[in-house]
C-alpha cells in the first residue's frame, strides 16, 4: 500500500515538472521568473571570429560574401590575399590577454545584474568546444580555450550576476541549413544535427539563466522545433526555474511569443507594454562586434546611454548593453568608462532602478526629460522621477504627481530633505533643491528624486 | 492489357537494376569491372591539411594529439606558439602551384591507369567542399579551391586514366565519431550525419571509378551502414557499371569482404591469391604524405619499386603506388622522377604488364629474381619472363618454361630474336641474350622475356 | 669696386648666417622662437615596431632582451613560437587604418599647437624610408609607406599647428652603436653613419619645427656631434629660423644646454624655472607606446590631465602629452576622449592659457589648487586665476591678487561680470560667482577667473 | 747590439708578411695555394630571403620589383596582401630543419674537396650575425642562427674540405649603394661602412679558404677598395697562406685579375685557358636559388653534370656545382641524388680527375665525347681517357695516344688489365673492353681508361 503511494507521489510529481507542453499557449503561459524583472541592466557580449578582422560589424562575413559591401570587399583586397577566407581568420582569435576574472568584475561594477554571452553567432563558430562544430570552435581553432565555460565560472565565483547565453538559430553559410531552406524548410537537417543539438549541450553544460535566441527569422519555430525545446527547458532542464528566455524563436514569434520580448534590435517603445521587454542596444552606434576603426563619436555617451537606460525602466524594459571586446581578449578602455560610469550612477541611483515598476505615469506634461518609476512596499509606495537635465533654477516643476500632507521628497544621494510645494491647484509639485555645486551634487549626469505619501 | 505489359517491364528492369542485395553475400558476388585487373598500375595522391607540417607523416595529429609522439611535441613546442592547434594549420594549406593538368600528364606519363586522391583523411578535412564538413574543407579554407573536381575533371580531360577517391571513413577527433564510438558504436550519429553523406555525395559529384575506402577498423561493418551504401553503389550510383571498391569497409572486412583486396598496407603476398588485390604502398617509405624533411635514402629507388611491382602483378596483384605532394601544389622532383622512370620501363615492357594475368608459375626454382605474368590470345599464349637482374655471361637459365619446337623468344624492346635451347632433359629454358651494352639495351633496370609456344 | 661691395654683402650676410658655433655657450645663446613659448600645448606621438607587440611598453625590446623581465619573457613564450624575433614583429606592422588627415583633425581639435612624432625610437626602426636603416624602415617592412612624410603632409594641410619630431640618438641592439660604446666612445662609426646623416636627413626631408633629442644619455655630447649638428640647425638647416630643440643631446647636457628643458620624463617642478621647460608626459599613465591590455585606470582622467597642464603653464613650462597609436593606425577612442576634453576645455579657457607667461605668483597661500598665469597688453596686464575645485559656497577667496580700484573680474566663457570684494586688509580678492549649475557653468573641470587692473 | 738584431729580424719578418702591394701587378703574382687546383669540385650553395618565396629564382626582389617580370608580379599579387615587402619575406626564413652536420656529410659524400655558401646576396641579407647589416641579417630575423658559423663548424668537424664563401659586393636596393651609384660612383659611403667591413669581419671570424666575390659589375675596382682588400687578404689575414679568390673584384676584373678565373657564369670554354679557371654553375637549369615549382626536368642529370665535369677537369677548369636549400634547412631528395651519384662516379673514377693536369689534348679526333686529363709522377706519367658514352662493340677507339711497347691500360673500377692494340700507322690506341654486363660495369654513367707508358 505504501508502494502505491510513494508511486503516486513520484508520479504526481513527474507529472507536475512537466507542466508545460510543446505549443506557445502553454509556453506563453509560464511566468517569468522574477530576478528578471528586477535586475534592469544586463550585458551583452558579442566576442567570436569576427573580431579578429573587427571591421564593419559582427556580420562582416556576410558583408563580404553574402551580400558584398563595397567597403569590405575593398578592405579584404587591400589586406589579404586574394584566395584569404573567413575561415582563415579564426586562427588569429588569440584571446590571450582574457582573463575572465576581470570583465566580471568590470561588468559586476557597471551595475549590471546579469550578462549575455555570444555563445555562436551567425558565423556558426561556437566559443565552446561543441561537440556539433568540428574545428569551427574555440578549443580546434585560434583560442585554444573553452571561452563560455571559462567565463560563466568566472562570473559565478566572483559576483553575483546572472550568467545567460546568445545563441544564433540560423548560420548564414552552413550548407546544411542553406539545403533546408531550399527545400523550404521541409527538411530539418540542420536543425537536428547542428542548432538543436548544440542548445541542449550549451543548456545542459553551463546552466545559463538566460537563452538569449536570434537567427530566427527565415524559417517558423516548427522548423526550428523551438516549442519543444521550450517544454524541455522549462521542465526538464537544469536551470527550469530561472531561466528566462527572449523572443526570437521563430519568424513571427518575435514580440509576440516566448520570454521577454526584444521585438527589433534597440527596441524602445517610449511608453508602458503589456509584457515585460528588454532594449538589447549597444555602445558603439554602429555594431555589437568590436571595430577597431571606431572613432570617439561612434560610441554612445554617458548620457545617451542614461537616456536609454532610465526612459526603457520607466517603461518596464530592461536594457540589454552591448559591448564588444578584442581578439586579444581585452574590453577597450573606452566601454569600460562607460561601463564603470554606469556603475557609478547605479551606485547613488539604484534605488530609483533595480526591482521598480512603471508608475501610473512615465513621462510629465510640464517637464520634458523626466522619467518616473515606483517601488510598491508593504505600507507605502515611492515614486521616483528621474531628470535627464538639469532644471533652472534649481526648482524641479513636475506635473503627474499628485502631493498629500505627508509627501516627502529626497534627492538620492544628497543626505537632506528637499522641500517642495504642491503644484497650481494642487497638481504636481515644485521641488527647490538647495544649491549644489558640481562638487557637492550626488553624481554628475542624472538625478534621482524621491517621493513618498503621494496621492497617486 | 499493353499497360500491365509495360508495367512489367518497368518492374523487371528496376529489379533487375537493383541486383545486389546490402549483403556482403550478394555484394561479394559482383564481377570486378574488368578495367581494374588489366591497369595494374595506380598512382595514390596522399594531400591534406597534414601537408602544411608534412613532417613525420599524414597521421601527424594523431602523432601530436591522440598518441603524443615524442618527436612531433618537441617539433611543435620549437616551432609554434603553445596554443596553436592542428586546424590553425589549415589557412597554410596554399596549394599556389597546383596545376592540375600537370598531374594528370605526369601520373599518365608514369604509364599509370588509374588514380586514387585522398579526397579525406582521417583529420576529416575534405578536399572538396563538402555540405558535410563546414568550415573544414578546402573551398572553406586553405586553397579555396574545389581539389577533388579540379583534379577529376584535368584527368578526364587530358588522359585515358580512371579517376578513383580515397575516403577515411572515420575520423580520430571528430567528436561525433567519440560519441559513437563511447557508445560501444550503437549509436551512428556520426555515420548518418557526416561520413555516409559524404561518401554519397562524393560519388554523386565526381562520379569516381575507384571508391577507396579506410579508416573501418574500430567498427563493424554494420556500424558504417557498408552494404547498404555498396548495394547503392552497385545498383543505382552513376557508376554502378564501372566502379570497384576495396575491402575496408568495417572491422573483420579487409581481405575477407569488397571488391579487390588490400588488406595490410603494402600487402604483397608472393604467391598467387584467390581474390584479386592490390599492393598499396608509397615511394617514401616512411610515409604517405609529403615529409619536407625525407633525406633521399627514404625514397624507394626504381629498382626497389619495380621489384615491388613486377612480384606483384605476378601475382596477381596491382600496385598503387603513393606520392605525397607538397602544401604548395606540386609533386616533388624525386617522386616525379620516379614516376617518369616507371613510365619509361612500362613503354619498353608494359606488354608483359598490361592485361596479363598470373602464369601456372610466379618464381622459378633455377634463378632467383624472375617473374612471370601470361597472356592468353585467341590461338596462343604468352609467357613473359622478367628479370630483375642481369643474367652471369648473358645467360638467362629459367627452370619453369617447358619449351617445344615451336618455342620463340624475344626480349621486349629489342628488334630481334634471340636464341634458345631447352634446359637439361627438357625442362627449362636455356636464353642467349646477345652482347648488349649499356647504350644498347632496351631498358636499364629489368628485362623482359617473351615466350611464344611453351608447354606449359 | 661695385664688385667689391658685392662681395662683401654676400660674405656679410653669409657670415651672418652662420652666427653660431658649435659650442653650448654660442648655442644656448640662441633665444627660443616665440611661436614655442606661446604654444603651450603639443600632442606627442610613440609609434614603431613596439606598436605591434603592444603590451608593457615602448621598451619592450629591452625589457625582453636588454634586461629581461619576466613578464615579458612569459608573455613572448606563451604566444610565439620561440626563435621568434623582434625584428619579426615589423612585417605585422600594418597601419592600415592609418588616416593622417584624420590624426591632424583630432590633435588640432585638442588644442594643441604642435605635434611631435617619434620618427625613430631606440629599437632603431625608422618610420620614413631613410637611407641609412636599410630594410628596418616604414618603407621597407610593414607598412609600406613614408609614415613621418604622411602626417606631416597633413598637418601642414589641415592645421596651424607646427610639426615636430622625436629622434634617439641611440639605438639599443644596434652592433655598431654597441661597438662605438666598447671602446668608451672613442670610436663614433654609429654616429658617423647612422645617427646624425639620419638626423640631418629628416630635417632636410621633413623640416621639423621641433627636434625632439632623446637617448642620449650614454654618452657625451662631444661623441654624438651634437654641438655640430645645432649649429647647422640653427644656421643652415631650412628650419634655421623657427626650429626649437630641446635638451637631450649628451649626458649631462639635459636640464643645462639646448632648446627648451624636458630634465626628467614627466617634468613638473612646481615652480617658474630660469629656462624655458617642457613637461613631457602621457595620458596613459605606465607607458609611451600603445598598449593593448591597458586598464581605464591607467589613463590620466581629464581632471588629471589638466592638473598637470595648468600647473606646468603657470610655471612657464609646454606640456606635451603624449598618445600612443595602434598597429594599424588608429588613436583608440579612450586618448580621442582625452584629446576632445582637452580642446573643449581650451576653447573656453584658452585665453588664460595661450600666449601667457608667469606671475608673480603662482600658487596662492590662501586656497590650494588655482594656478595663476598673466599676459600683458600694451596697457594693462591681464592675470588669470585657474581653479582646480569649485569653491564653497561658490565663493573664491585669493590671497595673491592686490586689488585697485580699477579692477574688474570675468569667468572665461560666462557672459558677464563677476562681482569682488578686496580681502581683509586689502590683501588678495573675494570673487563671488553667480548660482550656476552643472548645465549653464561655462566648463566642467576647471575655471579660470581673468583679472585686470591689479596693482601687482 | 742584440736589440738591433731583434729589431732587425722582426722587421724582415714583418716586411716579409706584406709582400703584396694593393696593385693587380702584385696581386695577381701570387700563387694560387696548390690545394684548389687539386680539389676540381666545389659545392656552391644559394641560401637565403630569396628561398621563401623560392619561386623564379634568386634574383626574386630584383624581377619583382627592380626590373618587374611579369609571371612575378602576378605571383605576389595572387599570393599576398598588396603592401607585402620584400624584406617581411625574411620572418618565414625558418631553418627549422637545418642540420648543417647532415650537409657537411652530403657534401662530402659527392667527391667535392670544397664548399662555398652564400654569405649575403645582392639582397644584402647577411647569413651571419654581421654588425654592418642591423636587423637584416639571420640572427636578427627569421633563423636567430649564425647559418655561416654552424655550417663552417660543422664542415670542419666531420669533413675534410675547405670552407668557403660567397659573398656579394653589391646590394640592389641598399639606399647608400644607390646613392655612391648616383654620385657615378664618387662617393664611396657604401664600401666604407657596409660592403668592406662586413668582408674583413667575414675573414676574421670564418676564416674562409675561398672568397668568391660577385655583385661587382657595376663599378671599377677603385671604388670597391678591392685591391686594399686583397692586399690585406694576402699578407695578413688568418687565412693569408691558403685562401683563394675568385675574379669579380669590378667591371673589367672578371676574367682578367683576381685568383682563378669564373668569367662568366657556367663559365666552360671547352678548350684550356692560360689562367687556373672555374665553371661555376647549377644543377637546376633556371636558378642558382631554390625553386619551389622546378619540375625533374628543371634540374640537369647525372649525365649532364658529367658531362660538364669532366669537359672542365680536362680543359683545367674546377667545377663549383650549385644546390639551392630550401628555407626550411633541407637539401631536397632530387639535389641529394646528384650529390650522391657524384660521389658514387668518384669514387671509382676519381683517381683520373684529383690532382690532374691538362693533357696536351683535350679532345680526340677520332672518337667524340672523350675529355683526355693527366698526372704526372716521379717517374712515370698517366694520361686518363674518359669516355661520356659507351663505344660500340666495347672497342675504344682513340687517336690521340701514342703508345709504346711499355704501354698499359687499365680501366678504373675494372681489376683486371685492359688489352690493346697500336691504332693504324702507330698512331692512336684500340683498346678493347671485355664483355661488361650492366652489373659487372665499375659504374654507369662514364668511364675512365688509364694509360701508362704513351710516349706523348
Amino acid at each position: 500500500m505504501a508502494t502505491y503511494l510513494v508511486c503516486f507521489v513520484l508520479l504526481f510529481s513527474f507529472v507536475n515538472s512537466l507542466k508545460y507542453d510543446p505549443t506557445w499557449d502553454s509556453l506563453d503561459a509560464r511566468p517569468l521568473p522574477s530576478w528578471y524583472d528586477d535586475a534592469k541592466l544586463g550585458i551583452f557580449i558579442h566576442w567570436g571570429v569576427f573580431s579578429v578582422p573587427a571591421f564593419s560589424s559582427e556580420w562582416f562575413w556576410w558583408q563580404w560574401k553574402g551580400k558584398p559591401m563595397p567597403a569590405i570587399v575593398d578592405y579584404m583586397q587591400k589586406n589579404y590575399r586574394p584566395d584569404f577566407t573567413y575561415a582563415d581568420f579564426a586562427a588569429m582569435f588569440t584571446t590571450e590577454f582574457f582573463v575572465p576574472e576581470e570583465w566580471a568584475e568590470m561588468f559586476q561594477d557597471s551595475g549590471a545584474k546579469y550578462i549575455v554571452l555570444v555563445s555562436k553567432h551567425h558565423e556558426g563558430y561556437t566559443n565552446w568546444p561543441s561537440k556539433y562544430s568540428f574545428n569551427w570552435n574555440s578549443n580546434a581553432t585560434g583560442p585554444n580555450r573553452d571561452l563560455v565555460g571559462e567565463l560563466a565560472a568566472a562570473v559565478r565565483a566572483k559576483t553575483q550576476m546572472k550568467f545567460g547565453l546568445y545563441h544564433s538559430l540560423f548560420e548564414w553559410f552552413n550548407p546544411r541549413y542553406l539545403d533546408d531552406k531550399e527545400s523550404g524548410f521541409k527538411k530539418q537537417d540542420f536543425v537536428r544535427t547542428k542548432t538543436m543539438p548544440e542548445l541542449y549541450e550549451l543548456v545542459n553544460a553551463y546552466k545559463p539563466e538566460v537563452i538569449w535566441s536570434d537567427g530566427d527569422w527565415e524559417a517558423a519555430d516548427a522548423y526550428w522545433n523551438s516549442t519543444n525545446f521550450l517544454a524541455w527547458l522549462y521542465n526538464e532542464s537544469p536551470v527550469k526555474d530561472t531561466v528566462v528566455t527572449n523572443d526570437r524563436w521563430g519568424s513571427g514569434c518575435s514580440c509576440k511569443h516566448g520570454g521577454f520580448y526584444t521585438c527589433s534590435d534597440r527596441y524602445n517603445p517610449g511608453k508602458v507594454q503589456k509584457h515585460k521587454w528588454e532594449n538589447a542596444m549597444t555602445i558603439d552606434k554602429y555594431s555589437w562586434g568590436y571595430r577597431r576603426n571606431a572613432r570617439l563619436e561612434d560610441y554612445l555617451t554617458i548620457e545617451d546611454l542614461l537616456t536609454q537606460f532610465i526612459s526603457t525602466v520607466s517603461c518596464g524594459g530592461n536594457m540589454l548593453m552591448n559591448v564588444g571586446p578584442t581578439k586579444y581578449g581585452k574590453i577597450s578602455p573606452i566601454y569600460e568608462e562607460r561601463l564603470r560610469q554606469m556603475g557609478q550612477w547605479l551606485r547613488v541611483n539604484g534605488d530609483g532602478i533595480y526591482g521598480t515598476k512603471p508608475w501610473v505615469h512615465q513621462n510629465d506634461t510640464v517637464v520634458k526629460n523626466v522619467w518616473y518609476t515606483m517601488k510598491k512596499g508593504a505600507t507605502e509606495t515611492d515614486v521616483y522621477a528621474i531628470l535627464l537635465e538639469w532644471p533652472d533654477n534649481n526648482l524641479v516643476k513636475l506635473g503627474a504627481p499628485i502631493t498629500s500632507k505627508d509627501t516627502t521628497v529626497s534627492m538620492l544621494g544628497y543626505p537632506e530633505k528637499v522641500t517642495w510645494t504642491a503644484g497650481a491647484g494642487g497638481k504636481g509639485i515644485n521641488i527647490q533643491i538647495p544649491p549644489l555645486s558640481v562638487e557637492t551634487m550626488p553624481c554628475e549626469w542624472a538625478w534621482t528624486f524621491k517621493m513618498t505619501g503621494l496621492q497617486n
